[in-house]
């Protein structure tokens, strides 16, 4: 599939001075069998490609972020994982050339409910095609051919990211060096699928929803800041909280009404959060993005088996990461991946199980402890 | 406080034929400062007082059950302890006199949001008095004194109940002989009160709440059941749903549609349960009770000292039960009142904390466990 590049034309673009779009000249046929019809791939990099065009990491993120995973002389703002990235830090870009792609789906700048459906020139809404998380990795692939890359030294992603580089790893084979799962999973287990499951339907469940028939700007912006509530509870660890908020009481705040206003500060906490995240992110992209972890299942790379997919896959060295606090993605679920990949013998693998009292979030807070398991595994 | 005791004379009194309904002659001052002028507590009893008046076991439900614990010849209906309740069982009614009170502020006969103002003839609905733990316990005990009974052999209570155990306990030292708590807190964690804030909000966010001022019947149903479903997912344990689900997938079903209808198992047994509870309880009696957890702090009762409370308490024994795989009323709480109970040196404390797979929700069904430990403890 060739395609050409260009800086993104989205009126966000001023917004993101370090973004650029992968433009596919062609339809990208999608893993459940529809179509998107010019699609485009949003992207930042660090560091620079070498002749050989094989120093390449490419990083896949969870189900939040852009593709600003940290600054750069073109966009000064810190990133998301901004300690990684960079000279002299774990995925050093002295060495390698960074490649952090926005996952199709997302309303980053890559095609999504969001983004115009060329044909109409208005957003897709819940008419883009179902998402999943093998075309989320297609598309990062998709990238890089952009750039001229057909091999790549590491791919990397932390949660969703995870899923997504397991099933980049079953697609492409050959062209993967090592590989980093960060709180990932082969395929996630009932309780996720519930806490998910619950938060589209709060989403859903919006007379603002109006069957994804929202105009841009006027979405369930109730139903996403419900969802995102319920997310934060179960993206970090009760000992964590114990420690950080206890029992502890705001001030009366004169703004709040009502006998059920919120009075601890664990409560005022989820609100922040909440109203940050209803304020980025657009809500039929969450629900095509959630929808997508709770379907993924690498066992479909073989035959049912997850043994078999994992057979496939042909990486040198595979770093994998969990933590013990993490209820969304449980350690038992990092462990089976190390212990699948060892049992399918053709990866020298490293497993650390983190004790770190952040939960899922853990790869974005624990950073004494994920920066030099990251950092000791890419200069290896 | 003088009091006369009736049958119910309300409505569900023909589907409740073993429900009585003990009538407070005066107001109830409450536990944060307002007062109940003509309060109701409902109750059911199985087995004989006896002739010295010390035989009598109280027991506290959880946030959701009524009084009817257990089937008896005036209502054959299984009660939510069957098992645990009877001639012969943990709780043997050949021995004790059983009293199971339904919560003050529970919409199951007892005074609360649900019932009549006598004033206005109408439903209190959110013009209820605030609720606190305390008041539950102190309406338990009002019940017992209709009954002629001054002081108990035994306290029980799961959950909230067990809270109402502790409370009952530091309100009135002296009454109780052996206390027994199942998966209670001294206090909730920050991680609870976040789900139960967030169980709230979803109640409050639904349009059909209208402030508290819904008409009978007609409250917010799709709140209560979203908040349900959010307390089902806490209630069990993430390994139990791995056995019992897995990601199996429901057939596909003609009646629901949409490209978000649920898929897996798991997701039909949340609505499920939701439904159920929609279709029981008063959506304002939820947010009374569910507060009302998360303000109760035992250490109010001990100038703010936990320590101090413990050693108010004058029972001889005491039976700690917990589960490894409560997330919401985590072991470690069980184990701190264990341990406050032994540091205050006067009751011989029983603890075990049990691999149960259920979570919050084991002593509903992990009942190989239940039965003998609280049998066992009963019996000596």
């Amino acid at each position: 599939m060739a395609m050409a590049f260009a800086r993104s034309p989205s009126s966000a673009a001023q917004d993101q001075p370090a973004r650029r779009s992968a433009r596919l000249e062609h339809p990208l046929r999608l893993f459940r069998g529809s179509v998107i019809e010019q699609p485009v791939v949003a992207y930042e990099t660090w560091g620079q490609l070498n002749a050989a065009r094989d120093n390449a990491v490419l990083l896949f993120t969870g189900l939040s972020p852009s593709a600003h995973a940290a600054s750069s002389s073109a966009d000064p703002k810190p990133g998301w994982w901004e300690s990684m990235i960079g000279e002299g830090r774990p995925i050093d870009t002295s060495r390698y050339f960074v490649v952090c792609v926005n996952s199709l789906g997302s309303p980053f700048g890559s095609s999504s409910p969001a983004s115009m459906e060329p044909r109409t020139g208005r957003p897709y809404g819940i008419s883009f095609p179902e998402i999943a998380v093998e075309d989320i990795a297609v598309a990062g692939r998709e990238v890089l051919r952009t750039l001229g890359i057909e091999r790549i030294a590491a791919v990397i992603g932390p949660s969703l990211g995870g899923m997504t580089v397991l099933a980049y790893c079953a697609l492409f084979p050959g062209e993967v060096d090592s590989l980093v799962t960060i709180s990932g999973a082969a395929r996630a287990n009932p309780f996720a699928i519930a806490l998910r499951s619950l938060q589209r339907e709060l989403v859903r469940s919006d007379p603002a929803w109006r069957g994804g028939n929202y105009e841009p700007g006027r979405g369930p912006r109730l139903g996403l800041r419900l969802a995102r509530k319920l997310g934060t509870i179960t993206y970090r660890s009760a000992d964590e909280w114990d420690q950080r908020f206890g029992r502890r009481r705001v001030p009366e705040t004169a703004g709040i009404s009502g006998d059920f206003r919120p009075q601890f500060e664990v409560e005022a906490y989820l609100e922040h959060q909440a109203q940050r995240f209803a304020d980025q992110f657009d809500a039929n992209a969450y629900l095509y993005l959630s929808r997508a972890m709770d379907q993924f299942d690498l066992a479909d790379h073989g035959g049912g088996s997850l043994a078999a997919a994992f057979a496939k896959f042909g990486v040198r060295r595979a770093l994998v990461l969990g933590v013990e606090s993490d209820m969304l993605f449980p350690v038992e679920q990092q462990r089976e991946i190390a212990d699948q990949l060892r049992a399918a013998g053709r990866a020298a693998v490293e497993f650390h199980a983190f004790p770190s009292l952040q939960g899922h979030d853990a790869f974005l807070v624990d950073l004494a402890r994920f920066e030099p398991a990251l950092g000791n595994f890419l200069r290896a």
